[in-house]
């Protein structure tokens, strides 16, 4: 999704920073994303994304888009209500940690309400697919999921309701899965880069999806829940299946010193074999005329549980440091005392050259709250007009990074920033 | 969201058509969606949405986001799982109609499963309002919606699961509201004209909503499911609590003669009054210091249940015929015979110059299945290149509209497209 170029002023955003929070919330990026006003706890793992986070949303989904479009991946949209029968032919109605379920009040109609799609897509795909020829496919969505955590927790790192991009795909054999699982590692390491996450792929158990193995892909962050093992070149996941994996104890591979650290889980990827083919009896013709059975992948990203991961990585004591590519907005505007009109000019050639821009117009606000929430919210680049600076006909410019100040002449702010967002 | 250049062949589509289709479904969008592969039932009232559907689904979403925007609405994403206590505070648990209740099965947690979300919104927008300033404010969302239809029918226009922009707007006083529900009126009328559908407003009760007033968006068609009284002028709903309204009566506000006909509801807009103010206990502090409750109205659409009633009221005997604005992709192209080097070579060029082009490359298939193929997905325009339009040079373009056909010079061939997609 292109980013939509819409005016915003703080007086117009229905939500609001704030200085203070509960003493619960514990992780960083929990705190900074609620006083940023970015998000909402409606109840326990159950949020509300408010415009600035919906903002970086969107973002985020839109590289998604963009990379799995890139390696073939069809998007469709799947229906969150199940069919139990479905959960009962692969298996999973009893026995899925976290299954929601309800019923209809008409008939005898009970529902799953979808963690993951594969009882949807695997007969979708089966109804479709006749030859080889029709193979290899892939089928993607982005779309809300539900998981009933015992305990949800660090925000919408771990909610019971959350975004995810799902994505299946459908082999000849083992070799074309191979190759396309490869392909999907490169796509999510450029995603998470591209989001400011230098993420590290570690080996794991395959879980309740599949007893073949899987790979996750992990944020490093002491915030982070999940505990991994980690040499100079190796990472494995806590559930890995590798024996002897402790502090201080030597990689199975490198014969390193293995190291042990917590990292939020941004990614997973599964080899599914022929395990959902078979409980839904999907066929193709090969090219000798005989029935096979395809074999599969399936491929997550957390989105929402990424703006967590995000800010969890991208942070200092005063606030969150936004990289530029899922930034709300690129530019956050103050204009002190007597400046509304030069500072209302900018904002408005701003608008007309499609820089994102939050301009804080608010009157009743001291420079010293203004500067306070510019950090908090933690937009790259910051611009404050004062009677100051237009003496020297010039703005102070500041990237969120950085600690130092620049004046920027009026006449070449517009082109700098341009530049700048680029 | 803007439209995606995507590259897309035929046989790289999961999906497939279908000549024919059970007998269970009955009204003539619901065939031609399924027979095309733009949606797939998965159980009663719960649907996939292709691929074909899918990027009819992202270009009404994104005609109604631009619509939204323009008229200072904030976009959010609110969770599907609501607490039990707001909807116990607004008195809507026991009593809303086709309502999804479920449990964690941690503590002793209920929610219901969001059909509307001012249990969500009222109390969101309560916590940050404080000032005559903050208003008005207008939020919206697009987002998967829940109701436990008791028959749901018509495939994707009454489902139990379906897609919704709801939006939410607060206000000083009454005059203040009906200024902005006047605007709303006009953005919906552009978003359903944007769509290729003329839509009737007709006055309704509040329902389930409110006792106030309502109106309904109405697309006049034989295959609705909701009756409509009509005069030349005026349009009222069923439920409208205007009596005596029956086929010829007279109109009780332009005394013409009164005829009924069904229709589909594609949107609908309520004047809340304070109802859920009240309910939620929200406040803000007037000019003169008082404590003031705002007033609301509430604004739907169903982005799902629109791509039916599009289809609905746009095809013949032979299929779907898109409006440009929301069609999947603006060409249909087809190569016969010995043509696959000027085809492809066709739609390269299409694809450099960003015109969104399906090519239906299928060597399995004959002309006449091709051609069957291209009216059933109702594409805007079709270009068949054979061996006998290359003789001269050209090929045949075609507006599914009409029944003309037309040769076009290769040399301007793109050019005359991208005139013709504007």
């Amino acid at each position: 999704m292109e980013n939509k170029k819409i005016k915003m002023k703080t007086t117009q955003l229905f939500t609001a920073t704030s200085k203070t929070i509960g003493d619960e919330i514990k992780s960083k990026s929990h705190q900074l994303l609620v006083r940023g006003g970015f998000i909402n706890q409606e109840m326990a793992g159950i949020y509300t994304i408010l415009p600035l986070g919906f903002k970086v949303l969107l973002k985020i989904e839109d590289t998604v888009r963009k990379e799995m479009d890139l390696i073939g991946a069809q998007e469709v949209l799947m229906p969150a209500l199940h069919p139990k029968e479905r959960w009962i032919q692969s298996e999973r109605w009893d026995n899925f940690d976290g299954l929601f379920k309800l019923k209809s009040q008409w008939g005898n109609v009970e529902y799953a309400l979808g963690p993951t799609h594969e009882e949807i897509i695997f007969p979708l795909v089966g109804k479709f697919l006749s030859s080889y020829k029709d193979l290899p496919v892939s089928v993607y969505q982005i779309q809300s999921k539900f998981r009933d955590e015992k305990r949800p927790k660090s925000g919408i790192i771990r909610g019971r309701e959350f975004r995810m991009k799902d994505m299946y795909s459908f082999h000849e054999n083992q070799e074309d899965l191979s190759l396309y699982y490869e392909k999907v590692k490169k796509s999510y390491l450029n995603i998470f880069k591209t989001c400011g996450i230098q993420a590290k792929i570690t080996k794991a158990s395959g879980g309740t999806f599949t007893k073949k193995y899987s790979h996750e892909f992990m944020a490093i962050s002491d915030a982070g829940e999940d505990l991994i093992f980690a040499c100079e070149k190796c990472f494995y996941a806590e559930n890995s299946e590798i024996s002897n994996l402790k502090e201080n104890s030597l990689c199975p591979e490198c014969k390193n010193k293995i190291i042990s650290c917590k990292a939020i889980e941004i990614g997973n990827i599964f080899d599914l074999g022929q395990k959902f083919s078979k409980d839904f009896d999907i066929f193709y013709t090969d090219k000798n005329g005989d029935k096979k059975m395809p074999v599969s992948g399936c491929y997550g990203i957390g989105t929402s549980r990424l703006i967590g991961a995000i800010v969890e990585v991208n942070n200092d004591d005063k606030g969150i440091i936004w990289p530029k590519s899922v930034a709300p907005f690129q530019v956050y505007l103050i204009g002190l005392n007597k400046t509304k009109k030069e500072t209302d000019k900018i904002y408005q050639s701003f608008l007309e050259n499609n820089i994102e821009v939050l301009y804080d117009d608010r009157q009743d606000k001291t420079a010293g709250e203004k500067f306070a929430d510019s950090d908090l919210i933690g937009l790259p680049f910051r611009i404050v007009v004062s009677e100051k600076t237009l003496e020297k006909q010039s703005v102070e410019f500041k990237k969120r990074k950085s600690k130092q100040t620049e004046l920027i002449a009026l006449k070449n702010l517009t082109e700098r920033i341009k530049n700048e967002v680029k």
